[in-house]
């Protein structure tokens, strides 16, 4: 059965692949299951369709069958559940894969998602550039002890998991502040999720979306 | 295998039961599964020993003869495999037990701990009182999108699972600010989890951690 999932109709990031979409893809990729996509509105997001399948009215969502499915972590961690590939075969590993899964997105990603906010909802208030130094740090902070587990290693517990997938995919929202250059190993460590061949085919799938949306230059 | 947890020595709630150990214990109580505490100080919680461990610094986190986690979000989903009472027998009510697990951390959580950032760490900036109108909508946003969904449910999906114990964990943040009584269901709900006889033992078990270690009164 060919799950479909939501995107982005118009990409807030210009083809970045920030949006939580690329996670799912980038999963679907791995495991090398073919799925359709969907586009909606930010205006379709809030209407009461879409609200059904994600009570936030966000994206990603995920269909196959009769299982509806929310949140990008919970979507990647049902894929990695039902292929090959993205999860460790012993069960204690399987445990960390997951821990670092929830790491990604309740340790790394909150004070990610405080800089998008102090940037884009914030920016034009009075207090945006004395408090942007405490943004940062915060974020400095999560960077610098992930940085340290890393070390020299070139994923986070052994082999490529469904936990470097989720962590590659939030701290790639770090790229547009310059932030995570601050940080050799794990700018290496993005550049090799990204250098994946799954993570490029996720890629170009939602940059085409976006491209193919563009008006033609001239 | 009894497994050992970690929780602050010293209760920065003074014994409220808001910090993530909370979570962990009641579902070990959920599930009936004894376990040892182990206290750590927030100096001990920097060392090396607890970061080989927990590479965030933070608590909680689990062992079980090889097996060592850290993010309760993790922990709890582990428990929950293990035993039964805490995720749904079908495949697909478990997937989406699984999705608010991660809703509850990755989409209810983060704008809270935001407010805990703009109380504890910003309280004294000169934006604190202009800022925290916007931090407290923020939380309203999604609070009121949740209350939508469960709507006179007494649970999120069905049964009570290990999606309604970590959202109420995540929820319970909220009662210091007074936000949670502006949604009668949400209160409902929270207070329908906190009147489960997991719940109390689980509470009464950090709360005596808190008390043990207060000086009589005199």
């Amino acid at each position: 059965m060919t799950p479909t999932i939501t995107a982005f109709e118009t990409s807030p990031d210009r083809g970045q692949g920030l949006a939580r979409d690329m996670r799912v893809r980038w999963s679907l990729e791995e495991v090398r299951q073919p799925y359709e996509v969907r586009l909606v509105s930010f205006a379709a997001m809030k209407e009461p369709a879409h609200l059904a399948r994600h009570p936030f009215g966000q994206i990603p969502t995920y269909e196959e069958g009769e299982l509806v499915l929310f949140e990008s972590g919970a979507i990647v961690l049902h894929i990695a559940q039902r292929h090959a590939g993205l999860l460790p075969d012993d069960a204690n590993a399987r445990a960390r894969a997951v821990a670092w899964m929830f790491a990604a997105v309740n340790t790394i990603e909150p004070p990610i998602l405080d800089l998008q906010n102090a940037k884009f909802q914030e920016g034009d208030k009075p207090w945006a550039a004395e408090r942007m130094p405490l943004v940062l740090d915060r974020i400095r902070q999560r960077a610098g002890q992930l940085s340290e587990r890393l070390d020299d290693a070139d994923w986070l517990d052994g082999a490529f998991s469904a936990g470097d997938l989720m962590m590659i995919g939030v701290l790639r929202r770090l790229r547009p502040s310059g932030l995570l250059d601050e940080y050799p190993n794990l700018a290496a460590y993005v550049a090799r999720g990204e250098a994946r061949p799954a993570f490029k085919r996720a890629f170009d799938a939602q940059l085409a979306v976006f491209t193919s949306r563009q008006p033609a230059a001239g």
